[in-house]
């Protein structure tokens, strides 16, 4: 059975790297740039993007952003996004036997009419919590991050080396529970620089906005 | 390509339950004991199995306890255990292409040689960390208990309802972390108990050791 489902996993990512690129093709026909973000469940990117929406504000030379929720069932973040008056669309992944662990090209395409894509700079696709498939399905997107928060132990760049070799940035979210954890974040930079050499990072709270501005000029650089 | 998709998996979880019927017959035919531990990556699993082992001892009337590690890469989790002098079996689940996302029953079939069941009474598998797929693969086990880390936040019953769903233990972790949260202990419990009626809960941290007493009790009650 193993040998067989691994050979069916190698023809869908063919077929799915052929739809991611029709999808890139589209956003950038439509001029939008597309970041990926990727992280495990409860690493904070609803927090981030709430923070970074409300930042980024609606003013002159602001990029105009808009969101793509995936999640397994419900609204939740989507609401909560939503409240920010920026577009969200959501895709639910859960087809009626428990749910897609990961967003592929194909969802994202089949999102594509209800995106007002005339009306962005920039697409963040909030792609499902989880450390392993995200990371294997490309979906059409310009930049992927992947958010790693400091609760979730210094080992995880060894335990999911794929993921932080996917992305491009990491963001070390929840700094500001530094102070009540065993977390070594010198060995976490190490362990990350090891996996994939060289690939920046940022350090920030969510939580309390400590760091966000880096990020916010990040996304600024990239939705242009 | 979804709808193939979703027709294989189908197939896929049909053999996956005849083989965790094997296994199962297996493990009650060694009179040995499964529990399948699921959470989120980081969620405190490996933490919490060491605390517990070295709580529960080797002494007289201690339960024999093995564990089997589920990861996609490295032995990390089974080298810390291992320390504690228990028998500890790796399953890799990187097949070459990025690792698959959960353990099944087949996988946990090829690591059955390996395992002394004749030397312990209990067999804890740690599954790989993701809140979705592991629900959806029973293997083999008598017991499913899921990690639920508070610095995930409160919403993760209604976002994962079908792995909240799928266990018959809610252990919530990291309460040593609650008073620098925002993490509603109350709304979290009512959440959880909206989407899996009557599921006991225990609350401790693996860190400080605070309700662990609760939790050694409960393995060895499931160890009988």
């Amino acid at each position: 059975m193993h040998r067989t489902r691994i050979r069916i996993v190698a023809d869908a990512l063919d077929a799915n790297e052929t739809i991611a690129r029709a999808n890139r093709a589209d956003f950038d026909r439509a001029g939008v740039r597309v970041v990926n973000l990727m992280s495990a469940p409860g690493a904070g990117k609803t927090t981030l993007l709430e923070r970074t929406l409300a930042r980024l504000g609606h003013g002159d030379g602001a990029p105009r952003i808009g969101v793509l929720e995936g999640d397994v069932q419900g609204t939740l973040d989507a609401d909560r996004l939503a409240s920010l008056h920026v577009p969200v669309t959501q895709i639910d992944t859960d087809p009626g036997f428990g749910g897609e662990c990961h967003l592929d090209a194909n969802m994202v395409r089949s999102a594509l009419p209800e995106i007002p894509l005339d009306r962005i700079d920039l697409l963040v696709i909030e792609n499902v919590g989880n450390l392993v498939c995200p990371a294997e399905f490309r979906v059409g997107e310009d930049h992927r991050v992947m958010i790693a928060s400091v609760t979730e132990g210094e080992d995880k760049p060894l335990k999911y080396p794929l993921m932080f070799r996917a992305c491009e940035l990491v963001v070390v979210n929840k700094i500001d529970l530094l102070p009540h954890l065993d977390f070594d974040l010198d060995r976490f930079l190490e362990r990350l620089d090891a996996v994939h050499p060289g690939v920046p990072h940022m350090l920030l709270s969510a939580r309390t906005g400590e760091g966000v501005d880096g990020w916010c000029d990040w996304l600024r650089a990239a939705a242009r």
